[in-house]
């Protein structure tokens, strides 16, 4: 069945129209048209005033929302830094079930599509119970993510982890790594199950890979994993902390993208989360790899991680999307406007990232919309015949949009506006947020109410 | 007459309590009291959940508001910076008006109180119409920003501005700052006006002075100055753009605070705003002198300019508040998260601000309630009988502060919620924000509307 959504003003390929009547069979757009005004449009449309293509998010670590809050104070006597959060995560995997991640996740899933988000990339490495041991279905906890999908209507691509060893000597895993940690056999068994358990959710829902970092994944095993999935995505975090550069450095005697470059065939499969820490030379290797670098910026401020080099890195012509990460905040216009806040403090300048013709907004966005499609091998990302229906629209009548036309809308939003703003979200044509609410988001919210309340009560 | 408020649990000068009722009389508070339980509390009091004191926001130029979201190009072949914002202000100085600035202020100024503020500091160099043809009135502009703070019932410390020169090497004003410019004569004459109108809207009303800064303002108008207003606050920029810094360091031989430091007593009654470039020397002496450093992180991430040392600054006791100053984001917790984010990526480090024994949000909190009411030289800040009842409630029931208790609820505020948390706000026991709406926000957003609206179509 067709269903039609009429809008005011759309952002199409080749830039700004009025009047556009967009055509959605089966989750797919099927045709863009334009009319002479409102009254041509036919009556049962769904009528919005800004329709703009739905960004995907491609990082997410969906149960450390939990978190949120919990960790902004100092360990007794020290500098807080990135490894006191991580030692938190740690007690958290001492308690979370199946039945709290997948609240956590249906919850966290409801909060991206409400800010404008269609679809995730769900970097999935909490697999075992406590101490490892394996549940009856050795990938319970991503047949979770997949019902959080499902209920919510987010695009997904699932990206079940490899994590195979304790740090980049090869160690062994100990304490809260053991939830995550599988052999290359147990590795390959879960991740067919949990494709199978997403390939359930929709159509358009997909599996990659993900070999967690250099850290805990050796060449090897990382070898063996790009082969796992033909034509998936595959995602790995990488430089994101100072201390990983100089132990990646250590083992290997090269920084940690220097190294993956030399040693790993990354292509436009490939999505590597953060790349804070990077060189000249890196910065341009990874932009010709046609990767995608996966940033998080909300994240990574709250982690203290460092900033990107985007000014050099999209000089290079690289490619790039972004991530909620953490999850301390789900919110798209404060990531990208923290993103090309990160470049100014550090260039001592304004609109560093905006291309020659477009405004600030109008390009970030852009280049999120194609990165994120690409990381998520997800046909989306513009409002073209023949892709997912991933769509949000705007409200024309916001406050931080009063005046404002063409460019300065997304300008308008990402840097003077926030999520309020978003009205409603299509995910391959699911109509999921209608006037700025989940259709779901009541029951979804009382059950992560009662999760999180139970959780932080035992810590 | 009394009021009474009634909190579940409030943070307290000692800590956090809870039942706690707090009496107001004619704004100030009179009585704080704990009860048993809720039982107790008087059947007329306003129950709230979460009850703060309230921050003032040191520093805000309300009209720039209506530039928010219109200045994130780049211009044509160059490297867009500071001082192309710095041109598209001077093209809205062509157009606006007394009737507009009233507008624009009095939606400001709701737009802070629903984001918890119960004052602002507003610094305010707008004097005279276009070309610096003097109003009837030469306050005109100081009455206009009055009555949108009397519209509102937000508490204000009005800071008219001298702006006596083009530049530090004391070059005539030409173009837009003819808007500003007055010489001394007539500054004084201003200010006692302003003053004037400004205590018709409360007794906790208060008028400043704010000498620009240095490429403004002489070294003998800048003593001069000082003298104006026994006891009042004295405003100044400084050191917010590398190029200003090296103008000051080029006519005076030495960089903006270390020379505002030799030639002026700066003391208790000083705000120095920016402060973002600052060598050790500077920020140790700027931390002795008792004056407040008025950050304004989420401006100076937009406009590029740079990171403040807040690290050192705090190991040397320094003080300081936050202020939204171009006001493209009136959002109280993103202010703070702001400030923090940036010293963590700066320092690559978590919880850089935090003290000792508190969490980082309840001391970033604590630090801008102090150091914002000594810069409006306003008695508030704290929950403590005889001061102005500037007094914000938070919503218990928020999911960001689901299962929080005492210093979290702050960080779960500043780092994973948003201004959407504030439920009440009292400005000298004025209860202007009500379930989240300020009591008259429907009729300024009308009016603020209508003038933005046109405005931009001008341009």
């Amino acid at each position: 069945m067709a269903t039609d959504i009429f809008a005011k003003r759309a952002l199409l390929p080749d830039g700004w129209a009025r009047n556009i009547q967009v055509r959605m069979v089966e989750g797919r757009i099927t045709s863009i048209s334009q009319t002479k005004d409102a009254r041509q449009a036919p009556a049962e449309a769904v009528r919005v005033d800004i329709l703009l293509p739905a960004l995907a998010n491609l990082h997410s670590h969906a149960f450390q929302r939990a978190m949120a809050g919990m960790t902004e104070t100092r360990g007794p006597g020290e500098q807080d830094s990135f490894w006191t959060w991580r030692r938190l995560m740690y007690r958290f995997l001492e308690r979370l079930d199946p039945a709290q991640v997948e609240a956590i996740a249906a919850q966290v899933y409801v909060e991206m599509l409400e800010a404008g988000y269609a679809s995730v990339g769900e970097f999935h490495y909490l697999h075992h119970g406590p101490g490892g041991v394996s549940y009856d279905d050795p990938a319970e906890m991503s047949v979770r993510i997949a019902a959080a999908a499902a209920k919510t209507g987010i695009g997904i691509t699932h990206l079940p982890v490899l994590y195979a060893q304790g740090g980049s000597d090869g160690r062994a895993l100990a304490g809260g790594q053991l939830r995550f940690g599988t052999d290359l056999d147990g590795f390959a068994d879960l991740t067919d199950r949990a494709a199978a358990a997403i390939t359930t959710v929709g159509p358009d829902a997909k599996t990659g890979v993900a070999p967690h970092s250099l850290r805990a994944v050796g060449v090897e095993a990382l070898t063996a994993v790009q082969s796992l999935r033909a034509d998936a995505p595959i995602h790995m975090h990488i430089a994101e902390q100072r201390a990983e550069v100089v132990e990646i450095l250590g083992t290997h005697g090269a920084t940690p993208v220097k190294w993956l470059l030399e040693i790993m065939d990354v292509d436009t499969r490939w999505c590597l989360i953060h790349a804070t820490h990077m060189d000249r030379a890196e910065t341009e290797g990874l932009a010709r790899s046609g990767a995608v670098a996966g940033l998080c910026p909300i994240t990574e401020a709250n982690l203290g991680d460092g900033i990107f080099n985007g000014a050099s890195y999209l000089a290079a012509d690289g490619r790039l999307g972004v991530g909620s990460d953490s999850n301390v905040r789900i919110a798209l216009a404060e990531e990208l406007r923290t993103l090309e806040n990160g470049q100014r403090l550090q260039g001592k300048a304004r609109a560093v990232l905006a291309g020659p013709e477009a405004s600030t907004g109008r390009t970030l966005y852009g280049a999120a919309l194609a990165g994120g499609a690409q990381a998520l091998g997800r046909a989306s990302g513009a409002i073209e015949e023949g892709i997912w229906a991933d769509l949000v629209a705007l409200d024309g009548d916001a406050l931080a949009l009063a005046g404002l036309d063409g460019d300065a809308l997304l300008d308008g939003w990402i840097f003077a506006g926030d999520d309020t703003i978003v009205k409603d979200v299509w995910s391959a044509g699911r109509h999921v947020v209608r006037d700025g609410r989940h259709i779901a988001r009541d029951r979804i919210e009382a059950a992560y109410r009662s999760a999180i309340t139970d959780l932080r009560a035992e810590l």
